[in-house]
């Protein structure tokens, strides 16, 4: 398979999949010969904007097509344990926008079906492709940074209107899949808080601990409520600490020095100001690669080579494992305030 | 009393105590008579700088000064009761720093004994007196913002050196105050998780989640590990998203419209793309005045008109009430990931 | 010609030509026919993204295409001059990437050209179609922000390589055309200093003033020798001041409010601290529109409607004749330092 | 002189006397004896907060106190000569706020008259002791930075209410005094070019670009218009370029390494797309040190150990030898608009 032209379907393309689509149609050696949808709407849009791709409303179109030896699935999570068997079932290797599935065992059962049919799996996780994540891995792997103490990640945006998924379900998968890759450890403890303040049946605002065997956290904050798109993390580690802010165009990431501290040798004769600073600060120079090219290559490359993804489908099921913890510790047992009548 | 100069001490002159005695020393109507600290450096700082204070090691001599009529206490948290029974005992009004003690029965017997007394207790909570929180309630009180729905607030800076507290008692008063005093409800449940990483002793990093009966929800992340200085308060309600980042020298407050959003009226038939983006933003005018002089200003305020002041010692005691529930619950209970061994 | 296809031609694509094929290819109604290039790379180049489009390395075979209506160049400015009037001879509307053309009678010639053949020229002044330049003029015609004082606009960023033409000509087009664009007035006098540091042939960095009839002032400085991007502009009127920064991902225009200062009332008699802050600041949301593709439409438009577009031939003709008095002025006289010896 | 206290008095206590009291106040070795200021209000300012101050209305209560031996000048500029010829006559070492003077001869009469007394000047160019400036001083010095090529400064901020100057010597000298120690060159060449809009008298708006021997160049861009404050500096080397924005509370320096650029070595085969981006970006550490008690301290070092301050009389007199260059060049010759009627 190794030089062939390698043809693939994409189903689903409401808000994301029209990405999967340009990104593949960019790479040479790939071909997106079919999108499928059930909406009139997006089969236009694909069709005007990629008058080489085929469109359809029938599902069954890109599954049979003896042609397509690869299915880019972006339909909702709900729905993804029963299009990715009937795609490997089809014999088609499957790449899932995340969440993985929105159930343990469904997820479980995608990864099985792949595995018992030699097909490969590759989950949406695009931020373990986002060269600013590749970067911080590196600097971690380096020792630059000294010991991974813990990380905090905040994801907020306005929610999707007509959602069939919680905000844990919709944005934390990045984050937790972020947490896994970089801590390295799979997390034995999590303690979740959540609220709905607009919406009657999904959480829209939730705060997860996760708790690693070594000792090491992270703490993710998402939420739907807030216009203010927000996608910031912060890693601390021994020696130094990194920042990653998406919403800056150029200094996405920055590395912190320990900062200048006067107190810290401050004796009981000592009579002049006491007080601290920053120390230096390095935003390295980040690659411009957009991540979703990079994941797309990395999917195509695990099938050429008969390679594992970064993103394959035991990391996206660690991913959904967490998520349910997550989701049953939600509304869960906490400490009483003193004096407080709950 | 109301016109008349009012003579202070001031106990501890370390790390922050200076500040108390230059503000001070600013004000109309107020004389900062004796300093007290037990370590000659920090005396012979306040002398240099502050020829006309009086100072000593000895507390007593500030105690039993019958010119002073109020005391402000900034000595180590642990001593804070001891210091403030005797300062009430000596028939003096009370300026504590926050935290107003470090165990629930220590603050409830400082309100008691301050009432039988008839004499003023203030606790340090500066952020309530600051012109951004100050702009921040004025919004949310004329119903611009629409509901309160939660906060969130980030506040990390390097850790004191020799400290005698954990993080939780250091840093987060400040962010359960402005709760407290933003939310105008006491909170029922406290979920916490902490962690240590380079001190034996005591939690260097914590997430406190606050539920109020309302279902109104605040979640405070502190941390003495990072040398990036953060300071953010994030604010959502029905209506506006409120965003103060103390770090910023003019934008501290900036108010958030909800965005556009093209995805919420989109249909089967929609064939565009589908996407949000922030509405208008609005950086109010934030007065430049000192938080610590309004702070002080209310407590002189206080004893001349015998009224209460912003921060008074109920504000203190529920302030020790959350941050012991907090304690309780930070090495808690929590979900398990399934399959992992704890 | 109301609702026929336009088919159309894109001569030149090496940096900026590709995004010319990639908008068109995306709108309603227009075909990219053909695309020239004499450097084979290039020609692979879109003939991989965009298999539709028939690659040529022959300006003719555009030119004689007879299908095509309308042509866009984007070769190198000392070129547009011929390619124009060529495409102009063989009936083609024209679009013709920034600066028309490098010297005036050349781009008075286009001019002529088209408007004798009954022909549209366009000229890619691209910021005049960013949704926050027209939001500042929005800002303006409202008369929000008072009457126009002057605006001053930085441009810099590394230099392209193998260029032909100097920084003037090269970066300041842009500046220049929004500036003419918001104080409705053709500058009368041009001050202009400049510099080379790295090339003995191109001045590389320059300060542009511009003075108008009405006493209004622009102030440009571009530079190729700085490898932090800058763009921004700095509009200030009678009331407020509006600052647009292309760098910020999220509040690229930002309308200042007068600020508060309380040394404009002191009196002999204040006895306060004298100081002066910010006022309140507004960033309007600004569409994400993509300023080619409003370009592109105007374009498109004018040659369906038989209207002109904003950036027509008339404004691309007044941008050179402003660029050839700063180019006059780049070396010439000014006030010497008193005992310097020059 | 070595270890003897130092009085000194300072005479005119508006909006920047005080400060220079308050930072005298806090060093060891140094005593404020007097401060002169006609208007009543602001000496209860100086009394109230300075009690151990004695305020005058009399300057010569100042120059005629024996135990005096310098003098801080902070009145008008344009009394500057008559204050510092009176108190130099007097026997006092003078300290000057900044310009020296609005005159070049009245300027070189100050420095010929200390000079001949043996007295010290120093002129109050406060960012010559900025830690930033500094620091980049250092980066120059040690070559880090390459060859320096250019400098662009721009000051903007609400003008003073009852100015008596022009915004060319109320902001710009801060900028000529960082260019000329920055450079290490007296320019030859100055060409301005300012606006006045809502004042009849003084200029509010002015840019001013300085040609050195060498080639190098400096642009400064002040005003008065507009509330945005506004400090930043970018000094660009071959190397390296340096930003210095003044109004970031944390990285006030970064320094931008080369960046990428893959349009460098693009050949006419190259098939891929083509751009640039940053390389990587330092922020160094800057101290917290005020520059206001650095420059005090170098005038009183010079002054006990008999060593010339680094802002002292001649640098000085140089900056108002440039600003008197730039006023003359202000309303002077530049190029005409082709086609446009002057």
């Amino acid at each position: 398979m190794k030089d062939e032209l390698i043809r693939v379907g994409v189903i689903g393309v409401g808000y994301w999949g029209p990405n999967l689509v340009r990104t593949l149609s960019e790479m040479d050696g790939v071909e997106v010969a079919r999108a499928a949808d059930l909406r009139p709407g997006r089969r236009e849009f694909i069709a005007r904007r990629f008058p080489q791709v085929t469109t359809t409303a029938e599902i069954n179109d890109v599954l049979h097509d003896e042609s397509i030896s690869a299915v880019f699935i972006a339909t909702p999570p709900a729905t993804h344990r029963d299009v990715a068997i009937a795609a490997l079932d089809a014999g088609k290797h499957v790449f899932i926008e995340k969440p993985l599935a929105t159930v343990v065992h469904e997820a479980e059962e995608i990864v099985a079906s792949a595995k018992a049919k030699h097909l490969k799996v590759a989950v949406g996780h695009l931020f373990l492709y986002h060269p600013a994540v590749i970067k911080i891995r590196e600097l971690l792997t380096t020792g630059e940074l000294g010991d991974f103490f813990f990380l905090a990640s905040t994801r907020c945006n306005p929610g999707p209107p007509q959602t069939k998924v919680d905000v844990l379900w919709d944005l934390a998968p990045h984050d937790v899949a972020i947490a896994l890759h970089l801590v390295g450890e799979t997390p034995v403890e999590v303690t979740a808080r959540g609220a709905r303040f607009t919406n009657a049946q999904f959480t829209e605002t939730a705060y997860v601990n996760l708790g690693f065997p070594s000792g090491r956290m992270a703490q993710i904050n998402v939420s739907w409520l807030t216009p203010n798109k927000t996608r910031n993390l912060q890693l601390v580690c021994s020696k130094k600490t990194v920042v990653y802010d998406d919403m800056e165009m150029v200094e996405k990431v920055r590395v912190f020095d320990a900062g200048q501290d006067n107190r810290v040798n401050s004796k009981e004769s000592a009579s002049g100001p006491l007080s601290y600073g920053p120390g230096s600060i390095v935003a390295p120079a980040i690659a411009s690669t957009e991540p979703l090219r990079l994941e797309c290559e990395d999917f195509v490359r695990s099938i050429r080579d008969n390679s594992e993804p970064v993103s394959n489908g035991q990391c996206g099921l660690e991913v959904v494992r967490v998520l349910d913890a997550a989701s049953r510790s939600l509304y869960g047992r906490a400490a009483y305030v003193t004096g407080a009548r709950p």
